[in-house]
């Protein structure tokens, strides 16, 4: 994973040492079993370990050697509790409302009252002083680039497109009206409304030449990052979700949503409307049909379409006989 | 209905004098009966009844006993005229374009060319004068809040959002680029074209806690509210339509579009690029999934797929059924 | 095809001399026969032919009479070339390559690093000093209007729209957070890439009394123009691609999207959520069905729904068949 700074696009308002997580998320404590500590400012993920974080586990897994030991983790696993593996771990009854208070404790981000950021307004744009746009890109009018936000060479940022919580490499155009870094839709359905969404305190990376149609919303990772390979190019009015994995080379039509953390090779191409669940794979040099409802990994180098989609030869078949006279 | 106060949000340039309709819709009148006068400055519908108002309508029903008396009957319908029920009533041929006629005359909105509302320019958005923002609630940049606008406590608006007529409660969250309170598309397809469209005088209501994404279109009611429920959570690029009521708890994906007038219960959960045809009841607890094409009424603790939408596991019977290998 | 000066958009940064072709695509000519030497600034297509100008053809056609002289063509077409019915032509390896190499030399575009465009900040909108709109018409808040538009007389511009590349006409109502003008997405799956896309030197015409919804992108045409006939009003979230033809009184319903070069006849009504495959053609007074997937030419008169879209009837009959309690 591409590695960035969090705090570069969210303050951190407290830091929580390690053996006190009580007096923040108390009466959801079952258990623990903290023998360091620190000061805790950060949040890993299974991706990407950070120094002095919590890692949120909902499965008894086995965490790979990588793992840095500065590093709480919260679980509601019984079995991943109990096997005492981890020297630092906290076992809690709701995972991911323990996950918002926390995150929520540390960090300051846009869905926070007290989020700040500090603009010029900048040839008809307003600018976060802490942001870096290289001198070679363009900003035209109506634009915000918040805080955090790094734009390289040859970038054009067209009209009344907002930019947080991203870093963009070079020679990408941005067009009219989208939204990139926009806060992912993370819910528990148990609890609704707008205060028990998750916090999203990832970002948005994209690669060199890649462009991205009007009226786009590309939501930031969770914890991690949302990215777009190099070279892939995006037409208007699409969906991409957060932590959803873009390759290079891949190309999306008009009106297609893609859910969370999807991840999607190289040299994809995907027709209009098209719409992914979560949590799937497509492999490279896949075709996905205009209007395709993919619901489930789809391996390299096929071509499918329908919903849910399968082979398009398939799909095709399958149509002619249901309609009788073949259309 | 939740109450507002038409005028904060649609100035009246004209009031009508009940009995003297037919200096402005002449050719247009039939018949009529108007015993009473009376100033008209307002409109009722059937959910609400207003003081000094004309109430169109097409069907010959029965008004409840709580219609109030300062009300103008507009009917294109010759029994309820006929049956002499009412006293106060005026037969048209076009009901459509005498309603867009009267309203016309009467208020100012949007979509009027002399319609006029005053901003300042205050932390980088344009604010109505005529607005009222709680001070614990944030507005980003490049915003603009119309005239009428209220918005409750701990608000946090995004940037380049656009809020009209609307009444916002408390810890709303609107995600960029999301415009709330816009123009309905009322159309009689026989009249087309920009200056046939209904005007819409109506507004929209939005309840504590609830979540908007990035590019969505909220439209504003056509005479009474669009309005969204406590704790309602709504993803990107989702469309509401004019008259649309969405109960408390319910959470909608991406790209879901909902047709004027739709009702939609409590607990509600709606997958990603669902529609749904106007006009219809969807019950609580309903489960819709993503992609369904929602013609009729479903009724509550259902779950539905496909389109148009059934039963979700009738669905997948008939999917296995019409597809050879049961993909 | 209604006309327009391409230069009032798009600033010709360079012209090239009819035989010196060379020196811009050097290694991509395999062979050329330019007996006449003019200066070239523009390009023709084949509605439109334009003087001093190149053509970029695939098939080997015969051009009209109306044909003007000052034209070079640009082909890779072996057999075109080799007929020697035209005088002022050369033959090219990869002819999307050449186009794109050559009006990026030739013109300054949206898409261009050093396109440039000067504004007024006029009523809280970013107006371009090379833009022309009548004094009747009103743009609200934090719009941006480019170079060359022209908007007539009594048109309604709400917040936050941007129009670029356009010339709209009279009575126009473009609601907010629409992007009008927008770059299509033309590309090579060859040549995948922001620097690869073919760059856009047409515009958007929108006639009397159209009404264009919230967050719709209209992009402009590839070489001509993308149109909107008169009387024709699109819901919100709407796509049209570059090269749209829609006709006079078209009523699109929300979430459609319309594919490049897709031509719509007169009096077509279209539901919600449908799309359009590219390059086919919907006759007069059809109506296309909400969710409809259209992939072929549609014969006036027609009612069609489904994906692909059939005769209604028939979709009706399938459906009935292929589901076992006829849902």
């Amino acid at each position: 994973m591409q590695e960035f700074i969090r705090s570069n696009f969210f303050d951190i308002k407290n830091k929580i040492i390690s053996n006190n997580l009580e007096n923040i998320i108390k009466n959801n404590i079952t258990d623990q079993r903290v023998s360091s500590i620190f000061k805790i400012s950060d949040i890993s993920s299974l991706n990407y370990f950070r120094e002095n974080s919590f890692l949120f586990l909902e499965n008894n897994i086995t965490l790979p050697k990588k793992y840095v030991t500065n590093i709480v983790l919260v679980t509601n696993n019984n079995d991943l509790f109990e096997n005492k593996k981890y020297e630092n771990i906290v076992l809690v009854k709701d995972l991911n409302h323990v996950f918002n208070i926390i995150v929520n404790y540390i960090f300051n981000h846009d869905d926070s009252l007290d989020y700040f950021d500090e603009f010029d307004l900048i040839n008809n744009s307003y600018i976060s002083k802490n942001s870096k746009i290289h001198k070679t890109s363009k900003i035209s009018n109506n634009c915000v680039i918040g805080k955090g936000v790094e734009i390289g060479k040859n970038c054009i940022i067209k009209n009344n497109v907002v930019i947080k919580n991203s870093i963009l490499k070079d020679n990408i155009v941005i067009c009219d009206n989208s939204s990139i870094g926009t806060t992912g839709f993370g819910f528990d359905l148990k609890k609704r409304g707008s205060s028990n969404l998750n916090p999203q305190i990832g970002i948005v990376i994209i690669d060199d030449n890649v462009h991205i149609g009007s009226s786009c919303t590309i939501d930031r990772g969770k914890i991690d990052i949302t990215s777009i390979g190099k070279n892939s190019m995006i037409d208007n009015l699409v969906h991409v979700a957060h932590n959803v994995i873009i390759g290079q080379n891949v190309c999306i039509a008009a009106q297609t949503g893609i859910s969370g953390s999807v991840v999607i090779g190289n040299n994809v191409t995907i027709g209009g409307k098209a719409g992914f669940a979560g949590h799937i794979k497509i492999g490279d040099n896949v075709v996905v049909a205009a209007r395709s409802g993919v619901t489930k990994n789809i391996k390299e180098n096929s071509v499918v379409a329908g919903f849910p989609a399968i082979d398009m030869k398939e799909w095709k078949k399958n149509l002619i006989r249901n309609r009788k006279n073949g259309h």
